[in-house]
C-alpha cells in the first residue's frame, strides 16, 4: 500500500497524515511516514537548496524534485512496499505536475514524463487530494517560507492544477472537502481507506 | 562562443583549460572559465551530495547533475555567451551521456533526451576531447574522491563512450590525443581554437 496526500499549503496534509499513522498502527499495520520534497538520504541538503533558493529556475526546482523522488522511490518506499508496510507520503510525483506546470508554466506532459522516469512509474495505491480553498489557505499559512509567500493568485492555480488531474484519473484520487472541521476531514479519509485496508 | 572539454578524469582539462583562458584573455577575449557539476548557484551543494553520498542511485545522480546544469546554462553560461564572451566549460551535458549511460549502464538515448530539456537544446559550439589511454589515467588519479575509486573497465568504458558520442558528432567534435606531453596536448588545442576564433 502507498498512499500519497496532496494538496495546496495549508490543506492539513501532515495532521491528517499523523492521525492516520497512528489509526494505522493501531490496527497493527506497519507505517512509515515520509515526505517530498526531503525524502531521499539526501533530502534534507535538496530541501534546503528548495526553500532558501532565492533566483532558482523553475526547471531546476523540477530536477531536485526528482533527484530527491526518484532516490526516495528506490531508497525507502519501494524497500518498505515490498516488506509489506503501508507508506504514507506528504506529495509525491503530482505536487510537481501541479506546481511546476499548472503553477509555474512548465509543460504538464513532459513533467509527466520526467515523474515516469524518475519513479520508474511506481504509481500510489491511493491518492488523497485535501481539497481546501485558496483563500483558507493563505489565511493559515504561517511558515514564512518561499511556497508560502505565494500569492492567492499561485494558490488558485495549484488548486485548480489538483482537481484536474482528480478528474483525469478519478479511480486513483479521492477528494476529500479540507474545509471541514479536522475530525471529519479525518472521518472522510479513514472511510476511504477503510474501504482499501480492511 | 562555447567550448566544452570532455574526457575520463586525468586527462588534464583543467590545466588545458587555464592555459587556453590565458591565452584567450591575452588575445582581449573575454573569458568565462566554469565546471559542471558544481557551476550552478546552488552547485557547491549538489557537488558535495554527489562527491559524498555513497549509496546514491545513478539516476539520482542525473538529476542532480540536470538541476546543477540547467541553472547553470540559464543563470551563468547563456548571459556570458549573448554578452559575447567565450566560456570555457569543464564538463557538460556529454560527460552525462557517457558516464551514466556508456558507464553505468541506463539509456543513452533517455538521457540525450533529458539534457536537450535541462539545457533547452543549448549545444557547443566545439566539443574538446581530450583522449587518454585509461591505463594512464588511472596511474595519474590521486584525488581520492568517488569518482577516482572507480575501476580501470569503467575507465575504458568511459573512454570508449567518449569515442563513440565523437563519431557520432564529427563536425562537433574534437578529439586530441592526452598522451602526449602537456605542451603538445595544448597546442593541438590552440591550433584547433585558432582556425574557430582568429
Amino acid at each position: 500500500m502507498f498512499i500519497t496526500f496532496e494538496g495546496i499549503d495549508g490543506a492539513g496534509k501532515s495532521t491528517v497524515i499523523r492521525s492516520i499513522a497512528d489509526w494505522l498502527r493501531e490496527s497493527g499495520r506497519d507505517v512509515l511516514v515520509t515526505r517530498e520534497p526531503g525524502g531521499s538520504t539526501f533530502g534534507p541538503k535538496v530541501r534546503e537548496i528548495l526553500l532558501e533558493g532565492e533566483a532558482i529556475t523553475p526547471k531546476a526546482e523540477v530536477f531536485l524534485f526528482l533527484a530527491d523522488r526518484t532516490q526516495h522511490v528506490d531508497g525507502t518506499i519501494k524497500p518498505f512496499i515490498e516488506s509489506g508496510g503501508v507508506v504514507l507520503c506528504d506529495r509525491y510525483a503530482d505536487s510537481t505536475l501541479v506546481y511546476q506546470g499548472y503553477g509555474r508554466g512548465l509543460d504538464v506532459e513532459m513533467l509527466r514524463q520526467l515523474n515516469g522516469i524518475a519513479t520508474g512509474n511506481l504509481q500510489p495505491t491511493v491518492k488523497i487530494l485535501l481539497d481546501l480553498d485558496p483563500d483558507v489557505a493563505v489565511t493559515r499559512s504561517t511558515k514564512g517560507d518561499r511556497m508560502d509567500r505565494e500569492s492567492l493568485e499561485f494558490f488558485t492555480r495549484i488548486r485548480n492544477g489538483f482537481l484536474k488531474e482528480h478528474d483525469l484519473d478519478p479511480e486513483r484520487w479521492v477528494k476529500v472537502d479540507a474545509n471541514q472541521a479536522p475530525d471529519l476531514v479525518l472521518n472522510s479519509v479513514k472511510e476511504t481507506l477503510s474501504s482499501l485496508l480492511f
